[in-house]
Parts: C-alpha cells; sequence; structure tokens
C-alpha cells in the first residue's frame, strides 16, 4: 500500500469516527458533513472529498461500527487469565459496551439501525454482522452446557433470547439506566437464560 | 368541555398520531412542522400553530405514544374469551406490537427513546410509562408462579430480563425480521427466562 493511500484509509476512519460520536451526540439528525469537518479538525470540504453523499457516509459509519464490533468480539474470545474474574465473552462483550468510549458507540448504533430500516445498503452491513454474532454466540452457548442433550431448535432459541436479552440491556444503558451490578451478575442472568429455554423445550419434548 | 376544546385536543391528536406515522417512515430526520402539516392534509402552519417547537412537538408525540401504549395496555389486561388462546397478557400485547398500525408506533418510540437520551423532559415521559409497564408486568409474572416461594430481588431480575428480551424483540421487529412463531411460542420463552431466572436465584440462595 502506498503512503498517499494508507494516510487516505486513515483519514476515512478518522471521518467514520468522528461520524459516531455525532450520531451519538447528537442523533441522525444531527450528523451532516460539515459538523463532521469541524469537529475532526478538518478543513470544511473534507468529508465531502472521501464520502460525496449522506449515504456514503453512513454506510462507510455503519461498516466502521461493524468493524470495531467484531474487534471487541475477538478480544473477548481471546483466552484470558483467571484474574480477569473468568466471566463469559458475551458477558465481558456486555461489561465493554457499557463505559465510554463504547457506549457512544452503542449509541450511534442503535441510530443506525432505525436508519437501516429505510437504507436496504446499511440493512445488508448490519445484516451480515448479526449472523456473526449469532454463530459466535451460539459456539457460546453450547459450551455452557457440557453434557447437556441439545437439540438445534434449542439451540437456536437460546441464541435468539439470550440476544435479545442483551439488545433490550444495551438499550436501557443508551437511556442512561442501570441495568446489571457486574459481570459475575450478567453471567447468571445469562445462565438463567439459557438454562430456562432448555428447560421449556425438555417439557414440551416431554409432553405426550 | 366546550365544542372549541374539544376540536383543538382532536387536532393535537391527529397532529401527533401524523408526526408518528412520519417518524416510523422517515426517523427523527424526516420530521419537521410543514410535513407534519402535510400528511395531516392541513393548511401550513397547522402545526406551528399547536406546538410552536420542535420540543414541544416531540414532547407532545411521546406523551402520545405512551398514551396509546397504555390503552394497549388495558386492552390486553381486560379478561378475555377461551376463544383468543389464553396467552398471557405481555404475549398479547407483543402480538399486537407486531403489527400495523402498532408496529410504525414502535418504530416511533424508538425514535424518541433516542431522541430522549438528548432530551430530560422526553425522558421522564418515558420513564413514567416503563415504571408503570414494570409494576404491570411484576404482576404478571408474579401471577404466572403460584406456589413458589419468590423473593423481591428474584422477581425484580425476571421482570428486568423479560422486559430486556421483549425490548430486544421489538428492535427486531423494527427491522423486519421474524422475531416468534405464534403467542404460545412467545409465552414459552417467556416462561423459559422467568423459571430460569428462579432456578438461578435458588441455586445462589441454597451455596453455603
Amino acid at each position: 500500500m502506498t503512503r498517499r493511500k494508507a494516510n487516505a484509509d486513515e483519514r476515512r476512519r478518522l471521518l467514520c469516527d468522528t461520524a459516531i460520536q455525532l450520531l451519538a451526540l447528537e442523533g441522525a439528525k444531527g450528523l451532516s458533513h460539515p459538523k463532521v469537518d469541524q469537529r475532526a479538525g478538518l478543513p470544511a470540504g473534507s468529508t465531502s472529498f472521501y464520502f460525496r453523499t449522506r449515504a456514503s457516509l453512513l454506510l462507510a459509519t455503519t461498516r466502521r461500527v461493524c468493524e470495531l464490533d467484531l474487534a471487541d468480539l475477538s478480544a473477548v474470545l481471546e483466552p484470558r487469565g483467571d484474574d480477569e474474574g473468568g466471566i463469559s465473552p458475551l458477558a465481558a462483550l456486555i461489561m465493554l459496551s457499557a463505559q465510554e468510549p463504547r457506549l457512544s458507540r452503542t449509541k450511534a448504533r442503535f441510530e443506525l439501525i432505525l436508519q437501516a430500516n429505510r437504507d436496504p445498503d446499511l440493512a445488508t452491513v448490519f445484516d451480515e454482522n448479526i449472523a456473526l454474532f449469532a454463530q459466535v454466540q451460539r459456539d457460546i452457548v453450547i459450551r455452557s452446557q457440557p453434557g447437556r442433550d441439545l437439540d438445534p431448535a434449542t439451540v437456536d432459541e437460546q441464541v435468539s433470547a439470550t440476544l435479545n436479552f442483551v439488545s433490550g440491556l444495551f438499550m436501557r444503558l443508551v437511556a442512561g439506566q442501570r441495568a446489571f451490578d457486574d459481570g459475575p451478575h450478567l453471567d447468571r442472568l445469562l445462565a438463567g437464560i439459557i438454562n430456562g429455554i432448555a428447560a421449556v423445550h425438555q417439557d414440551t419434548a416431554d409432553e405426550p
């Protein structure tokens, strides 16, 4: 990669990171090319040079959010030392997301998800990201139940229920509410949901 | 109430209902006084006459969303006939919210919740609404576990977990995803979460 190309990529990342901050602070209505220029400390017209339309700025920002989300996911999936409390990767990810600067990204993500409702290109980026998260969460859910006889439909529902729970939890964090005590507390809640869904499926399977 | 007053109230409701549709279709960025006038089929300036500022229009629209939410909640809490499938009030409410015209209100609600993040007046309206829903959900959760020895902390977590789950489910509905099969399926998921959280609390209480 040439120096020029590397600088351009770096500039695009800076602009998208700035757009994420603006979305968190002012919502979709507060996002504009001039505001991104100003907040990033760049000359007027910089954002328009790299992202000609609002749609292209939103798309690049959505890709950046997903890229950062996946980097966090990879980080929590790394083997960790015992001194980090031994909480599950999902609980670790929620703990991370509850604090700045990631809380701003959580806010921006909701703004972009609502935009995606009206923009199929954004929806495609999110769909791919969610599918990847669901796959990883599936592995986590299966590994959390050693020795239990699991059918795929049960695991599907465990994944779906925990991801719904986490999305609702994030919405509470965005609204400034206290949603959990600590990592072990989160893991107890997640285990409760996973075990409870398994038990309901078992009961249904046992019916004559 | 005078006829003039009644007409003014009716006009305000029409404008707020139109704002809800606009928020669902175009997001917070797409909401403006002239657009509400136009969509409501009223003369230019009507919305500004009743709601001088954007903040007052957003506040009145948030109150209208909460008023309609509570009307739906009252409706599902009414005693129902056996022919309606005997699903829980919460499942009935989710089923309602998954279909138009209520799905538009669900979309508008998320737009307004994100706005509330930057507007303490909106946040106050939502906080009161959520507290009322949590109280009703608390009654539903307790009634769904006859004979179980429940401490208040367990019920708090059951309420919190089910409301998080429902919020995440709504976010999926807004994103156009299929989130559940039918009412009985929803009730199985909710029962799984409620029972699972109870079991986790029981295990913790049993520890030496």
